[in-house]
């Protein structure tokens, strides 16, 4: 469901690239020298900011003589060719890799393509004044994988209960309007400048929930997604498309779509064909297969192998690529049969498949086991398939952090995943690969991890966008935050979240007094663990509304097909996924998660009731009993929220108005429900438990 | 929402008019005499009837001499005159009665009114043979109340989210189909046949929630008003619209709906003027206001009887009728509140302005205080304005029973609620009045109750529609025989229920075996106390999904702003709703229920939670604790929902096959829903109160 949020007419906030973001490169001597589309794109950026800020700037040839120039942007002299970043050109150099080099206060950015020239403008911009200070520097970038995507969970047409943008809490599509793409694909433009900058270069323009119309992206619509492809591709984006596994049926009239048969085979032959014919650069597509109702090969008892790799066939002539989500689960899960359990539902799915996929599938992997929860342990699907190119799939878009109405800054929850380990430090110095070098293949990932060889190239990051046609991208202002820390973090796993949040109040509010930066901090640096603190507690998950997931119903799925239970009871709560005695999904993890996980007394606080059943009056490692520290933290998280309110109102004058103006009406609504949180959860439990707060606040 | 339920294009069901219930009318000589509209449509039937089973028709004059009729259906000479029966005429004769005599086998039908004269015809239809067999008779049948409606909850547009019909189960609108009035009306026209047959004479034609659209009805679209109305008129139907309260606003342009605003009164005259224009037998305009987030006088400061009345003034002149509805709460109480309750809202609300209403204002009362759930007590409103025109309102269409999947006949139900007795017999012959008699100002309410003068005439009858354009019109075939109970019972409150149903299963299924019969019978006599079990237990309501009212949720509502709690927690359940330690509701009632309902010792058991919130081991009357009454009544609801069914197919080949699989089909979602039902709730109760069941039934 859309939600409530606003649909403005008004101009559509700059975000991380107001005019402000260009002032040091824009009053400077600039050269761009080099070919290639993008190239120009630089040149053309380059031109805007240094006629707005007094600078100079100067377009030359590749290895022309440069004079008394502060900033050069060119192509490496060597290896330039225009073929080598032609779209066209299959195979093509997707190296977007750039150097930095200051001398004396002179920085040069040289790029052997112009995406990495691209890539290379948007770290000067970043860097701001201190890209021409400091002392001499010789640095060469690179992103940690190709692979930097977004996907879009827009229809084109308004669907009956999930809306235009499903989970979207930022008002409409910025691609779609009630049924149709839009004409003025404008505001894909600047979206584009901003996923630019930020890295992306990968997008899928709608939702994994392939409904009727938007099948037909692929074929009577391909025009549409052809305008879409070409503003995309003046900022080095690709486009992908979802695509529905029953579209030989759906589009081609056929009577099956079983991935054996030849004819389905064939049609997705033709379908590609007609595709890459018309968008040469074209991504490729994604695909959620047997998973809540959408179709898929189980229907004609084939595998997820079979199914993923017929459709790598049809695109392998083109490097196209199959984004194969692993998110299949039994819907239908019947709430009475504790032996099923939801979390085991990837692993046991994928995992014996690995090895069996084509080259160019990606399978991709929530970082949890269910559903994008505020905390879940790393999914172990992640660490099980060692010969599959795996992408992790996070979600930017805050469907279960509180829609945008909530300030929840996701970074530090990602460069938490980013950086878990699977297994004890190994190798040559004694580190083991991280979940980024298992979604890079590089890293320690690039060694063997004692499990085997490790496939590469691997499958990278994808992401569920946040970004609708809403005055601000995103609903809540400070959501700009996520979707800058994830292009970051894809870029680079291994940045600091608090030094990403840095970047972006910089960018964001150029010129703003410091104290603006430190509010923001004091608002977004624990934000995750406070939102954490008020609504479902130890990693149970869940307990919000059915449907639209926002605000807390604790048994409102406990009784439901949808396997998300906590199963509390008058004495405790948890689910017992132990191997000894519960559902034995902790035996997924490789040692030495499995015995931590499988322990109550190593097993994390944070986790305790994912992976275990215990009473009210179990004392966590904290050394507080589970039913206080319900307590306890649901009347925390409430107060730290009216203390990020009262931060920001300290500097909420000093940046736009309209802005303050929409960060307050979502605090309000943020204090609200964090209150209806606090209550219903501590209501729940002492009618539940019977045992009163230490503390004696109210309950009621 | 409309559900699933199958929109067909079949021609519908024949319901308890098929051609087979007129045979015993049809194979004999009848004579029709009189004039008047209605005086044409007995005869058109009779003509018919006589045709199709060979009997013979002639139409006379009144008076002219008759030879060897087996059945007269006459106007009475003396007083028979044109403007009796034109609609146009103001202060009109509303007599309905008729007058039956049999002698010797030949059976004459008398009536001062062609209205009277289609009552008398479906009366002599519903009785079939046993019309012209057995003694001599002379009886005079006339209804209790001349006000015997129903109301549609049908919108113009499809609501995006209540669908074409507001609570409707019985797939769109006979009346609407996506956003237009139907140009063909030949289902309205089975539909007031059906009606007429049942004594029905008022219908409005759209839901109370009025929206955008619907307003229009008053002004813009009153054209296909006429349309409808023309339509029911031939079947002694009158036409009523509900109405926005901001019409004034919405359609007249004004800045106000303020009652007292005198331009507001004259837009409301006017606006009146142009509907009685089109349609001079128009019926008047239903209102809920401030009710659920519908405007209303309170806006302005003003009272439910200033904004009545208001109304009343500008339909007055064409005895216009306003029904108003008490269906007045908060909508948005806070649920940590325990000292506001819901269930007092509608006594507060309008006992206060009982005597203040006007003569054309009736005041429109749920039965129950909280909103038609399957067990109330019944409602302190109806005893509690003497001085007050009040309806009885029922809810025919199944929202809280099972939404015309679950097979619930709800005569038995109405049957207790019209002869429940607020106060101690007293007067002459030792009775006291019925609700029946409160909402038709006969019987015992004729006499002074002890409370003052009863305002006569009384509000009649009014019950939500459970029709729609379904095959079987109601979804489940069975649900026909609530419409039918509906409106039996409303022309003669006394009736019995399991008569009704020998009514109707003898016209629904005309020449069926006798085992058929037995067979309804065994489905439906104690079906709305089979739903009683293994639903929400001892009277506390609820416990169901949100927003769609289907399937169990036991703490869906609890945490909510709604006003519908039960307060479990691990010792216990219910609302205290006592004068001494609860909200005081059962205050609302006169002597002896006050004191019968304040005290545990003698509140009924069905009643137990609504009025008080007592432990899990509390011993009920009937000797057992309420954790165990919980789990038996679950247990046996389940058996005997398997006993209905088996009865029924003992029978299902003996009737229409396309309605037995309609039945089949909806017994197996029953079956389905009753065990998500028992397995739901007794695995909440059990898990709360950690009480094991004696019997040692299974228990998730």
């Amino acid at each position: 469901m859309t939600g409530d949020t606003q649909r403005s007419t008004a101009a559509p906030h700059a975000a991380w690239l107001p005019d402000g973001a260009f002032a040091a490169l824009g009053s400077r001597r600039v050269v761009v020298a080099g070919d290639g589309a993008l190239t120009g794109t630089v040149a053309e950026e380059v031109a805007a900011a240094t006629a707005r800020f007094g600078g100079a700037f100067s377009r030359l040839e590749v290895g022309d003589a440069v004079a008394d120039a502060e900033l050069v942007l060119t192509l490496s002299p060597a290896e330039t060719s225009p073929a080598a970043s032609s779209p066209a050109d299959h195979g093509e150099d997707t190296d977007e890799s750039f150097r930095f080099t200051r001398e004396a206060g002179a920085v040069v950015v040289q790029a052997r393509t112009d995406a990495g020239l691209l890539r290379g403008l948007f770290h000067v911009v970043r860097l701001g004044e201190a890209a021409f200070d400091g002392p001499d520097a010789d640095e060469t970038h690179a992103p940690a994988t190709d692979l930097r995507m977004l996907d879009h969970w827009d229809n084109v047409d308004v669907h009956p209960t999930m809306g235009q943008v499903e989970r979207g809490y930022s008002g409409g599509s910025i691609f779609y309007d009630n049924g149709f793409v839009r004409s003025d694909l404008s505001r894909v433009e600047r979206y584009a400048r901003l996923l630019a900058a930020v890295g992306i270069n990968r997008v899928a323009i709608n939702n994994v929930n392939v409904h009727e119309h938007e099948a037909h992206l692929l074929t009577d619509d391909l025009g549409d997604v052809v305008r879409i492809a070409a503003v995309f591709r003046r900022w080095g984006i690709r486009v992908h498309l979802s695509v529905s596994f029953a579209s030989p049926i759906l589009l081609g009239g056929l009577g099956t779509s079983d991935p054996l048969d030849q004819d389905v085979a064939h049609w997705w032959v033709r379908a590609a064909a007609r595709v890459w014919d018309a968008i040469p650069d074209f991504g490729g597509f994604v695909v959620k297969a047997d998973s809540e109702g959408q179709p898929g090969p189980f229907a004609y008892g084939r595998t997820h192998a079979d199914g993923a790799n017929m459709l790598a066939a049809a695109v392998e002539p083109y490097d196209g690529l199959i984004h194969w989500r692993a998110f299949v689960y039994n819907h239908r899960q019947d709430w009475r049969d504790r032996s099923t359990d939801r979390a085991r539902a990837a692993f046991d799915h994928f995992h014996p498949l690995d090895g069996t996929f084509s080259d160019n599938v990606i399978v991709q992997v929530k970082y949890g086991p269910l559903d994008f929860q505020v905390r879940e342990p790393v999914s172990p699907v992640l660490a099980a398939m060692p010969h599959t190119r795996i992408a992790l799939e996070l979600q930017i878009t805050q469907e279960y952090t509180g829609q945008q109405k909530h300030a929840v800054y996701l970074g530090p929850q990602w460069s938490q995943i980013l950086g878990f380990r699977f297994w004890e430090p190994t190798g040559r110095d004694g580190g083991s690969p991280t979940v980024a070098d298992l979604a890079t293949g590089r890293g320690k990932a690039a060694e063997d991890p004692g499990t085997g060889t490790w496939r590469k190239p691997a499958g990278g990051f994808a992401a569920v966008s946040n970004v609708g046609d809403d005055e601000f991208w995103t609903g809540h202002p400070f959501a700009q935050a996520n979707l800058y820390a994830y292009g970051r973090l894809c870029w680079d796993p291994t940045l600091d979240p608090a030094t990403l949040l840095d970047e972006w109040v910089g960018l964001t509010f150029p010129g703003a007094p410091d104290a603006v930066r430190q509010a923001v901090h004091t608002v977004l640096d624990r934000s995750w663990e406070t939102y954490e603190q008020y609504t479902a507690p130890l990693g149970v998950g869940f307990m919000v509304r059915p449907g639209h997931h926002y605000g807390p119903d604790v048994d409102g799925y406990e009784y439901t097909p949808w396997g998300t239970y906590h199963f509390a009871d008058r004495d405790g709560i948890g689910v017992d996924r132990t191997v000894r005695t519960g559902t034995g999904y902790a035996g997924q993890y490789p040692s030495p998660w499995r015995e931590t996980y499988e322990s109550l007394s190593t097993c994390p606080d944070e986790l305790l009731l994912f992976f275990h059943h215990v009473p009210y009056t179990h004392v966590l490692h904290s050394g507080t009993t589970v039913i206080q520290h319900i307590y306890d933290t649901h009347f925390e998280g409430v107060e730290r929220v009216e203390a990020m309110i009262a931060a920001w109102s300290d500097v909420s004058t000093l940046v736009d108005p309209r802005l303050s103006e929409r960060v307050a009406e979502r605090f309000a609504e943020q204090l609200h429900s964090a209150t209806e949180w606090r209550d219903q959860i501590s209501a729940y439990f002492l009618r539940k438990s019977g045992i009163p707060d230490e503390l004696g606040r109210t309950i009621y």
